[in-house]
């Protein structure tokens, strides 16, 4: 099994390129779609993305994630073990927020271009060299003959998590907005309170509810979502879009 | 086989998510995603685009379908078969076209957690327990032990056709807007005249044509689609934007 | 192998209807979406699409691509074999830039209603006919058994390639617009220098670069992309936004 996460798009055929990719290396692949629509080159967002599916998948999944405003330069491509799944990609921080709780097993630099598919570009190495390597991988090819172990760590953001402050509030950011205009936050579940505070963006206050019914007259509420981070939410519209949040925007939750 | 039709967009790793789930209960099943582009809770068209999938696919095919306003509230979900296929989802009115259409052969009550994802999340029931329902189900799983079977039947919402008003014109509803910008309307092609007519939609006249390239004048023109259903189109434009069309808007077809 | 290139978009359950359909006649079929953000009817941006995604996939593969204007017209539906792959659509020019590169080995007319889908659709003949074929084709069914061979060559479309003038300069046209922004020409990297010159588009310039950080002061470069075409850039933003451009506009090199 394979997923993929990128922020290609859908508009080209550059997904279903990478598809044929894998398939002709390993014609039994599962290959899975996460999302295609990280924003560009937004880095965190991708691992936030990574994060929230890689633990509905089995652990010897791999998981071919590509946000790569890096490509062409001197950044290092990598294959890392963890013990819920295999990573792919270029070695930017996308696997950061899933090692922030699944043990790191191994590290792997890819450095044997006789697996890579040719000629290599300087724009798409999704194609040319993660693909290739994450097929190989599922075929059952060895790590060590795809790359070279290595003991230099993965490079890692920020943990999510919440920041507290002095005055006991909690700082946070969005590091994903939904389809339904919920912007997600960094903080964590275990930081929200069961019952009251709210959650202040800009000038805007959403107080904090456990079902998006509970407060039928406000315009945004925050609650804890599916994948277990404080989220602020708009019961009948597009919180996004009303507070005009993005990515990387502070929140305060004030318990 | 499972097809998928959901609300879900494909912003977020929730479809990905759906896949996953499915794939590590039973690795062999064949899944095709027919939409998740359902607009937001939009039970109606959910059930529309249900039903313009449902028949060109196996009558052992389990169609996962979640358009799911009431998650979280006491709504049912469950397991239907009908004469030529299955359905697992919320009990909202979903299956209603399908069921104008096919005869319903059993319908159970899901109410079996040990069968579900854990923790079962408060908003995302498509992964936590229609999910796991329909993998199980594609395994070869009994419908008694999934659910429990019941005589209530499901939800239904009020029928496609279009309404005879007594003056001969019949009045129906946009029930979808596709990517081209034509809307699908309620009106079934047995209520269409074979040559002559016009459709009212405000204070637009759209002249009943057979194929889109007959009356090449006309900026917009009505006439009954791939699925069966009259439609509303613009032959060189987005017959939707040019009218303001929208899923709910009504429609009066003259004869 | 099947692959599946159209203008269907991913808002209508259209897509899934074809998976279904292939699925149904040869369950063991494997398919890949390579895009179905074709510009509405744009058959240039089809052919396009097709042959940046051909050469990644086996000589085998059958590529079903349905960019149809004509259809329910009297434009013939073809087989085309070629020395890279199997081409099933509409007889319209689809397949006229992997002609430009590879040699055609066979042409069938479809003309065997038995092999069709029933009712048969007046506009939706990537359902009724196209998918079908494809998947009886990729069951092994010999194309002398689903259409007629033919001697009549495929409709073609003016070749890629970019128009030298006396000048010296290079005239070429925007052939896809991705989803960075970035917009493609017909300019293809043998005529491109390897360094110097510029892009003239309207009455802007875009110097040619090798890398996006190349000129980090530019607001938007020209570059050989991933498909070996000349493509328009801006390193930090979209291209296409900034110029206004779109499929079909002049684009000249300066060498």
């Amino acid at each position: 099994m394979i997923t993929l996460t990128s922020d290609f798009g859908l508009v080209d055929p550059y997904v279903g390129i990478v598809h044929g990719v894998i398939l002709s290396l390993n014609p039994d692949a599962r290959i899975v779609d996460l999302t295609h629509a990280v924003p560009p080159q937004a880095v965190e967002a991708g691992a936030f993305a990574l994060l929230t599916a890689f633990e509905s998948f089995a652990p010897d999944t791999i998981h071919w994630c590509v946000v790569d405003p890096g490509v062409g330069t001197n950044r290092r491509g990598i294959i890392a073990r963890t013990t819920s799944g295999w990573f792919v990609g270029p070695d930017n921080g996308l696997l950061s927020f899933v090692l922030d709780r699944h043990a790191l097993v191994g590290c792997w630099v890819l450095d044997r271009p006789g697996h890579w598919r040719h000629p290599i570009s300087t724009t798409f190495h999704g194609r040319d060299i993660f693909a290739p390597t994450a097929a190989l991988l599922s075929r059952g090819e060895d790590a060590d003959t795809l790359g070279t172990v290595t003991s230099s760590l993965p490079v890692r953001l920020a943990p999510l998590a919440g920041q507290r402050r002095p005055d006991g509030s909690i700082h946070g950011r969005v590091v994903w907005v939904d389809h339904f205009g919920n912007a997600i936050t960094s903080v964590e579940s275990a930081l929200v309170p069961a019952a009251g505070g709210d959650v202040r963006v800009g000038v805007a206050r959403a107080p904090v509810v456990r079902t998006y019914a509970e407060h039928p007259g406000e315009p945004t509420v925050a609650l804890v979502g599916s994948s277990g981070f404080l989220e602020v939410a708009s019961p009948n519209g597009n919180a996004a879009r009303l507070l005009g949040l993005r990515v990387g925007d502070s929140v305060t939750l004030h318990p």
